[in-house]
Parts: structure tokens; sequence; C-alpha cells
């Protein structure tokens, strides 16, 4: 967990209130859940390994009994949310009779993750998801992605590829290739590692994870039969005829139907690919999942997929949910790394005066003039050293500086304007 | 705690946005600390009340050792933050050599309380405050004043009332009715609640606390003395000299300077008085305090203060702080009893089209026309019964929707032309 200086805020601010216009523009609505839970929510499993990381909140009053207690369990009711799907999953079982059908939903807020400390990831980080519940369509997939690319787009990210696959489609390859059923999980485990390790380190892990052979081998001809960077229709034709019975008609129809739908609307910025080896961690998805990518950057930037079951164990009927999570903190992360941006249209100078001798009723109102100019206007006392007070100011991000003459609209002096600030940028 | 539908994070986010665009124009920016602090932080008595009301996050891994815990600090490391003060004076020390000086911070977002739950209260709220800190001068407070006044205006809400008094004017009033020292937090906790309660009330309780009967009849008096709704330079002049040689010169100076400077600014919706039975609950404060409240309201909706010490406990090196604290939720709750409060501008339309019939590239091509008018467009499937349908958008806050027809750019059948609009609104 960390501390947010004020210019990182400004980053974030902008880079949310970006995705939310953009979010909105397609019609998804805000809802909040709180960042609190019953522990027996965020422990029932649909959270895999995100389960081991809970931050858990001891009881409180009568209901602690410290002698009593005899394991972690007693101890605890409650536990800080590690995302933002099962809460949502918990707030449409609670709330759909006062909720519209579809329920288009966009989250953003802090998740909290025990993680062990590292560079670069912290404990308590932001998440900022999309879902859809209530529509069985694949229009829904269709809409999640042309939202968030285009949400992408408007922050300024560029050469993005949509990758696209569906859980029954790695079922049909398991099956196709010889695997035992019960064991599926663990084949596509490895497989999700292939955009990370070389092909021989994940055959050697599906190796020693005791996996067939022959399976094994059937799966990688399967796959390096199949050219990643060929057009989505070709591609799921390919797969589809390999596959012959195995292959899940309706996702086959499906993704053609995605990737036809959302390749006409793309821009220049951004591509779709169907990817087979393409996996997603979580194993509550069951339908067509995705991800967006950059060659500019390491690993995805979005992800999400079709949960058509996880409502339903919470409610005890299914409701047809499909979802996609940008992952903000990469995304602020790149863009901090590019020019620091800065709320557009805004500008915040300091208005310097010297206590006891002007008249503060004049500052005030000069303040007031600027303010309504749309200039945001920081009051500050005169300090013994003006040009190290400008310095810092500059240095903190103002804009320029009003040094109050008693004019009742005093002149703005732009640091832009100051060689040294065109002697920086020259430089940088 | 509670879910947030999405109607009211509308209106929430608008509160917010217009709040935080009143302070940024004031040169305020955002900071951001953590939801969890150090529970040793949270503990150290600058919470008064607040910290019996603490969600305490249990120990992980090897640190937790249930076996050898005795009390519940040895299960505690963490706690969920109960106000934004105490954090940002932790932040402060932690960060000041990267901060300007004076540092204008705004801060918005959740805290928690482990309240008995009681309607209209919530464990998890939203607080929104401004401090500076760094500055001695008592313009801080006029800035202070003034940029909460107008964030309120800005929300619509009239009739405000400022009430302004001192820490110091407290203790010179304690102090010239003669209370015990030692004995005068009592006091002032029996104070606070004359706008509570009445009067007798009140005596009734410091006689009970065993405050003398003469100093509480003195006490009584010096109050009686004083018309509340009388300008602020004649009561401060008046209660200056009824303390004599118990005023602190520094103070009644401070506060005829505030009352003068914002006298000066005030619009007609708001005014500013002295008020000596205004309290405060917070121990930290060392100076001047203050509360917004109108008579429309029960209690206030904004209160803050000087709390020059409460840094230096932390940092070791006293910073001069003051701060805000608009009360959200207070807020909020106002503004959703008068009209619903939309995002300003925004028209929110859903596109029906028959999955299977309509040609879902070209339903695509017409949302993207229209969105790029800047409506927000939901996609929506035809239900099977289309007046019920769009009674439920209508009833969900959607503004119009488009049956889609072929057309490149359908017409929009915004619900306010309905006469079934017209009916409700005639009788509400």
């Amino acid at each position: 967990m960390r501390d947010i200086l004020p210019d990182e805020v400004e980053l974030r601010d902008v880079t949310a209130e970006t995705i939310l216009a953009v979010y909105r523009r397609y019609g998804f609505r805000r809802v909040e859940t709180p960042a609190l839970e019953n522990i027996q929510l965020l422990t029932r499993g649909e959270g895999g390994e995100n389960e081991k990381l809970i931050f858990k909140v001891l009881k409180r009053g009568e209901k602690l009994d410290l002698g009593a207690a005899t394991s972690e369990a007693d101890l605890v009711d409650l536990g800080l949310r590690f995302d933002l799907t099962v809460p949502l999953a918990r707030y449409y079982a609670n709330n759909h009779a006062r909720l519209p059908r579809p329920l288009k939903a966009v989250q953003i807020g802090p998740v909290w993750r025990a993680e062990r400390q590292q560079r670069g990831r912290y404990r308590q980080f932001t998440q900022c998801d999309i879902d859809i519940l209530g529509m069985t369509s694949y229009v829904a997939e269709v809409e999640l992605i042309l939202a968030t690319t285009e949400a992408l787009t408007a922050l300024g990210l560029r050469n993005l590829t949509v990758r696209l696959n569906d859980r029954r489609i790695l079922v049909g390859m398991a099956s196709r290739c010889g695997f035992d059923p019960s064991r599926y999980n663990s084949v596509f485990v490895a497989l999700d590692k292939l955009d990370r390790h070389d092909q021989a380190a994940v055959i050697k892990e599906m190796e020693e994870a005791g996996h067939p052979t022959a399976a094994i081998s059937k799966l990688v001809g399967l796959l390096s039969s199949f050219d990643p960077v060929t057009a989505p229709h070709r591609g799921l034709n390919e797969m589809r005829q390999q596959l012959g019975e195995d292959a899940s008609v309706e996702a086959f129809d499906a993704l053609a139907m995605i990737s036809r739908m959302v390749s006409e609307e793309a821009g220049d910025s951004w591509r779709i690919r169907f990817d087979p080896t393409l996996v997603r961690g979580m194993s509550y998805y069951t339908g067509p999942i995705f991800e967006i990518g950059s060659a500019e950057f390491p690993s995805s930037i979005a992800g999400g997929g079709r949960y058509d079951e996880l409502i339903g164990k919470i409610l005890g009927q299914d409701v047809p949910a499909t979802g996609f999570s940008i992952g903000f903190e990469r995304v602020v992360s790149i863009l901090t790394e590019r020019a620091g941006t800065r709320r557009p249209g805004e500008r915040r100078i300091a208005m310097i005066f010297e206590e006891g001798t002007d008249d503060l009723k004049r500052v005030l109102q000069a303040a007031r003039q600027l303010r309504g100019e749309g200039i945001a206007v920081s009051l500050e006392i005169r300090g013994k050293r003006l040009s190290a007070q400008l310095a810092m100011l500059e240095s903190h991000g103002f804009d320029g500086v009003v040094v109050f003459d008693g004019a009742d609209r005093p002149a703005v002096r732009w640091f832009e304007d100051q060689p040294r600030r065109a002697d920086r940028e020259a430089r940088s």
C-alpha cells in the first residue's frame, strides 16, 4: 500500500474520467459495492488463488471470544474484496429486483490482496470493470470489446490487439487430443504460460504433471499448424475443422460473429485475433474469453470473458453474465512513462502576496476574478526569497504566477514563457 | 455497509465532481492515502471516540500466532481508517519533502466505523476534506471557508450559516468563569450540546459532572447576554470585553479578520456568525473552529478547524494545519430528497433491435452515429412485450429509445414527449 502524490492522483483521475466517459456513452452505469464483504462470500472458491490473499477483519465486541477461538475462522467475519467480480455477483443477487435487465455496470475502485511486497505491485490497487448481466446474446461481448478498445484508444494507446478464444474451444482441444477430462484444468494452466515461456518448458510442465505423451504431442501439433497473425475467420475455420466433432458449434459461431462485428468497427489503432492458446486464469469463465495487449508492453492491459454460472451459485438461479476488466494500474504506469497527463484545459497559478502589506480584500477580489475565468488560483504568502519560491512552485506543476501588485486583474506570468522552461524542454 | 444503486452513484459522482471542481479552482489538489493504516497510528489517541470503532485486520502468515496471542493487540497489525485527518497527518509526515509547502490538499474517499447499525448511518461512508498544511496565516481559514461555501452553493444549497469560534476563546471563557483548568474538556463537551438540548439539561450535566455552581452560573450569564444573530464583529467585541484579561488577543484578532474578509466575499446564499457555544468534538483543534449549517437541515453539513499540533506528534516537528470537512453523506441525502440530480447535459437512450432479424452491423453503425453526437446508447434486444420493455427502461432513467428500423440515423423517441411522463410529473 502506498501514498499517492498530487501529480499521480491527477493522472489517475483524468484516466478514470476518460474511461468512464466512454463507458457511459455505451450505456454503462456506475455501481458501488462496499469494500468489506462477508468472509463466507469471499472464500467459497470462485476467487481461486486470490482467496489466499484476503485481508480478514477481526470480529468486534461480544462476537470476539479470544479464549474459545481455535482457528482463524472463529476470529473473523469480514474481509476486504480481492476483486470486483465476486462482489458484483453478490450485488446482483441482492438487488436484481431494483435493477434494469440487462444491467450494464461499470465499477472502478480499490481492491486488496496481501501479496508479498515487490516492485510495482501494491497491496491496494484499483480495478476498472464493465459487466453486462442478464444478456444471453453475444452482442454483449461485441459491446464490451468495442467500448473497452475505444476507452483505451481515448487514452492514447495504440497498436492494440484483442485476442479472442472460448472456454468451450479449449475443452474441445483437450478432448480432441485425448487428455483426461478430469484434468483439463491442469492442461489449461500449462497452456496459459505459452505466451510467457517457450514451448519446450510448457511441454515439460505437462509431462511432469503426468499427462499422456500422445495427447501432449497432438496438442503441440494442433497449435503449431496455427498461424497467430492470420485473420480471425480463417483461424476459426481451420481450428473448427481440426476439432471435428469436438468443436462446439455455438462457440465457433459466437467467435465468428464477435470477430466479424468487431472487425467492422475496428479503426486503425487496434485489431482482433483468434488465439487458441488464450486461457484466462479464473475458473468461473464458461464461454468467450478475451484479452487486450500491445507489442509495446510486456503483459496484457485488459481481460475478461463470459461467466454464466457465477451469479447462479449465489442467487440460486442462473443469470448470463460477461465482463471486461481494464488493468488500471498497468494503464496508469504506461501513461506515467509518457508525458505527464494533466487535466485537459486546466491552468493552475499561484497568486503571491505580502501578508500585512497588501490589502487582503483586494487580493481576494483579484483571485475571484481569475477563478471566474476558469483559472485555478492558489493564494500563497510571499516567502523570503521570491526566486526560490517561484522555482518551488514551478517544480510542483504550477503553470504560472501572479505577484500581486494592487491591480484588480494582475497580469499572469506564465512559466512556459520563461527561458528556464524552454531550456528544460530542450534538454528533455 | 451497503450497495449503491446506479441512480444514487450518479448523484454521488456529480456531487463529488461539483465539489472537486470548485476546490481545484481554489488551488487544492487531490491526494490519496491507502484505506489501511498501521494500527499503532490509528490508536494513538487523536481519533477520540472513533478509535473504539476501528475495523481491525488480522495479521497474516507467520506473524499470526493464535496459540501465543493473549489479547486482541497480538492478533492485528492494520486497521481501516476512521477519518481522513489522521492519515493525512501521517501522509504529510512521510512525504513532506516531495510536496509543495504549503500543501493544499483535497481528499474524497471512504472511511469505516464499526458503529451500531441504525437508520441513515452506515459503517462505510464517504468523507470529503480540504486541508492547508504549512500555513500559519489565518488567510488559510478564509480560503477554506470561501471554497467550501462556494462548493455547497454550487450544489444548490442556500441559506447557509457559517458559525465561527476559537478553541482559545473557549479556554478564555472557561478560565473567566472559574472552572478547574484540568477539567475544561468536560465543560466543552457539555457546552457542545447547547444547540441540540435545552439549557437546563446542559446545566444539569455540568452540575452532575461536579463543576462549581458559581462557574456554571457565570457561564450561563456570559452566554445569555450573547445574541446569536448579531453581526460577527459586534459579537466578538462584546465577548472580548467580557473576557477581559482572559481574552486571547490572537484568537479575537484572527476571528475578526476571518469574519471580515469572508463577509466581504459572501453572496446572498450564506452568512457568517460568531458563536461562542461552538465546540467541535475533536480534541486536536488548537485555534479557529467553524461549522456550516442551515435552518433547513437539523445538523451541520460541514465542519473543521485549525490543528497546529497534530502533525508534530507524528513528524516530531510542528506544522501549522487547518482543515474543513464536508459531510458528504449528509449533502447527498439532502440532494436526494430534492429532484434527482442527473449528470448535466447527458442524455441516455436505449436502442432496441431484434436479434437474428435486424442487421447487427447496421445497428452498431447507428449506435456509433448517436454516440458520436454525445448521446449515451445502450443496445437492448427487443423483448416479447415492447410496451413493458419501454416502461422498464423509462423507470430506470432512460431519456428515450430508438426502435431500430434500418435507418442509418433512426429517430429517437424521447420519453419526456410521452403523455405518460407528463402525467407523472403533473401528479408529483
